[in-house]
C-alpha cells in the first residue's frame, strides 16, 4: 500500500524541474507520514538537481527544509500524534549503531547518514525529498516544530538553521564573544539572528555594503565590506569566532589573520577548490580552522526549541511550486532575501 | 658595567660556529644574571645560524633551551634568588601591556616577544642566546626549574617540552583520549612522555618503525609506521588529538581523516609551504587543524611542575661545545636520541 504525492521532480541534470506523482510507502510501524505544507529552496536543492555534484541519481526529488503536519503514524509511534507540527532535515535515517550515532552526531554516521533526497533509504529505494506533498520518516529522525515559530518560517531552519547553530554553540557564541559572519545570504542571515539571541557582538563580513540595513536589522553590530581593502587591517586579532557561509573561493590566511588568539573560523561554504593556507597562520597565535555539516538531531531540536523561545525565523519570500525553476536562478544570482519557500499546496 | 661571557658564535650563515667573547649586561633592578649549565640544541637554532629564515643579523648567539643557577640578582628581584635552579625559553621579554600579555599568552604578544636570540631587547642591544657562559634576563621571563629534574634534562623542556606541552593541556589530553604524535625526534619524545603521563592512550606515527622499542619505552602503546599503506586505512577516525612535529610537507587531508568526530590535529611542525587541503576533510567530521606555538610562561612553569612531578626529562646526548657543528650535521640527519645539550663548561 502506498500514498500518491504531488512533487516536482528534476528528471535529469539538464532538465528543469516538472510536476509530476512520487509514491511513499506506508508508515512503518516507527514512522509517520507527513503532511508538507513548505519547503525552503537550499543551494545543495540546486546542486543536486543540476549534477553539479557526482553521484546524482535521476529522476531525483530534491528539498531538505521541510515543514509539515503529521497525517498519519505507526502502531509504535510514541513521540509525534497526528496534527503535530513537525519538520525534517537533511537527513532522514542513520545507522543508529556507530560511536557516532550514538552519541547524537547522525549527521557523522560512519556508514554515511541517509540524506532525504538521492540516497537509499533502509527500505532499498531511493529517498525523495521535500518537493513533494508528502513524506515518510521514521520518528527519531523528525523534529517537532514548537508553536511560537510559523511553519514557513520554519522550514528553512532544518538546514541553514541548524548549520549555523551548531557551530555557534559548539564554538561558544555568547556574551563577550565577537562573532563574524561572512557572507549576508541563505545560511549567513540566520547567523546573524542565532548569534545576536546568544548574546554575540555580531558582525557581518560581505563583499559590498549593500545588505548592511537588513543585517543591523537582523542583530548585527557592524558590517564590513571585504572588498575595501581597509577591513582587514581594521579588524587584525579581532574576533573570536568566523563562520565562512560562502562556497566561493576566499583567502584563508586572511580571514585566519582577524582572529584573536586561540579564535576559531569555521567553514560551512563548501569552496570546491582546495583551501590553501600558510601553517603560521595556525600557529602564530594558535588559531583554528575547522569546519562543520548540519548538526544532530537533538541539537536541530534545540535550534528549533530556541528559535522559538527567541521568535527567529527565517526571512522569507513565499512562491508556488511553478516559479522553482525561477527561483533557482534567483538563488544563483543572490537574488533572494533570504529563503525562497516553496508552499506545498501549489505542485 | 658588564660581564664577559664566553659563548659559541655564528659569523655568517656559511661559517662554523667558532668559540668566543660576547658582553653581558649587569642585571637591572628587576634582573638576573643565570650562569648557565647547559643549553639543549633545537632545530630552530640550526635554521637561525644557517640563514634558512629571514631576517637574521649576524654575527648570532642561538640557544633557548637554557638551563643554569642565578648567579646575581637586581635590588627589586623577588622572584628568584642567587642559587636557584632555573631556566630560559625562547623569549626573554614582551610588550607586558596587550590583551595577549595580559592573558599570560606573552609568546603571542601583539608587538612580538622578545626572542632569545636574533631579536632586539628593551635595552635597543641585540640579543644573544644560550650558547654561553651567562645570560641577564627579566625575572618575569625566568622559570623555576625544580629540584625533581637535573639541568641538562630540564634544558630540552624550555622549548621542546612546553611546544608539547601546551597543544596536549589546550587540547584535553588525558585519560580516555587518544593521541597520536607525528614524528618520534626532540619535540615528538617529549610529546610522548608528556602525554602518557597525562593519562591519554598514545600512539606514535613515524615513517619508519626504527624507533619503535623506545616510544613503547617512554610511554606510547602504539606505535605506526606511515609508509605502511595499510595505517591510515586501520586507524581511520581513531584519533582526538594529533599533533604534527615534523616540518617536512605532509598530506594533510590524509592526516586529517585520522581524526575522530571534533577531534584536533595541530602543527607545531612548520612546513614552509603552504598547506593544502580539502575543506570537506574539516566538515566533514567537524576535524579541526590549528597550530601552536611556545607556551606562555605560566604554562612553562605548570610543565616544568608537572615533568618534575612525573620525574619526566629529555632524553638527552651531552656534548662539549666543539662538537656543535658535528651535532648540527647529526640533528639534520635526525641521528639523535633525542636532543643534544651542551656542556655549559666547556665554551
Amino acid at each position: 500500500m502506498t500514498t500518491l504525492a504531488r512533487a516536482y521532480i528534476a528528471a535529469s541534470a539538464t532538465s528543469p524541474l516538472q510536476p509530476g506523482v512520487i509514491e511513499r510507502r506506508e508508515p512503518g510501524e516507527f514512522e509517520v507520514r507527513i503532511g508538507i505544507k513548505f519547503t525552503g529552496i537550499c543551494h545543495s536543492d540546486i546542486h543536486t538537481a543540476r549534477g553539479d555534484w557526482a553521484g546524482v541519481k535521476y529522476p531525483v526529488v530534491v528539498g531538505h527544509e521541510i515543514a509539515g503536519i503529521v497525517e498519519a503514524v505507526g502502531a509504535r509511534v510514541t513521540g509525534h500524534a497526528v496534527g503535530d507540527r513537525v519538520g525534517v532535515g537533511c537527513f532522514v535515517d542513520s545507522c543508529r549503531e556507530c560511536v557516532n550515532c550514538r552519541a547524537g552526531e547522525e549527521q557523522h554516521c560512519q556508514a554515511g547518514p541517509v540524506s532525504t533526497y538521492n540516497s537509499v533509504g533502509r527500505d532499498g529505494l531511493p529517498t525523495a525529498g521535500g518537493y513533494s506533498t508528502s513524506i515518510v520518516v521514521d520518528e527519531n529522525y523528525v523534529l517537532g516544530i514548537p508553536d511560537g515559530i510559523s511553519l514557513e518560517e520554519a522550514a528553512p531552519l532544518l538546514c541553514a538553521g541548524i548549520t549555523m547553530y551548531s557551530p555557534l554553540r559548539n564554538w561558544g557564541a555568547g556574551p563577550g564573544k565577537r562573532v563574524a559572519i561572512i557572507g549576508m545570504g541563505g545560511l549567513g542571515h540566520m547567523g546573524v539572528k542565532i548569534a545576536a539571541a546568544l548574546g554575540a557582538e555580531v558582525s557581518v563580513l560581505s563583499q559590498s555594503l549593500k545588505k548592511q540595513e537588513d543585517a543591523l536589522r537582523l542583530g548585527a553590530q557592524d558590517y564590513y565590506a571585504t572588498a575595501d581593502t581597509g577591513t582587514f587591517e581594521a579588524l587584525k586579532d579581532h574576533f573570536d569566532l568566523i563562520i565562512n557561509t560562502v562556497s566561493a573561493e576566499i583567502d584563508v590566511d586572511a580571514y585566519l589573520s582577524l582572529l584573536a588568539v586561540g579564535g576559531t573560523m569555521v567553514m560551512v561554504g563548501l569552496p570546491p577548490q582546495p583551501l590553501s593556507l600558510r601553517t603560521w597562520s595556525l600557529a602564530g597565535y594558535r588559531r583554528n580552522l575547522t569546519g562543520s555539516k548540519m548538526g544532530g538531531i537533538q541539537q536541530t531540536q534545540e535550534m528549533l526549541d530556541f528559535c522559538a523561545a527567541h521568535g527567529l525565523g527565517a526571512e522569507v519570500e513565499i512562491i508556488p511550486a511553478s516559479k522553482i525553476n525561477d527561483a533557482y536562478e534567483r538563488v544563483l544570482a543572490s537574488d533572494v532575501r533570504y529563503r525562497f519557500v516553496i508552499d506545498a499546496t501549489t505542485y
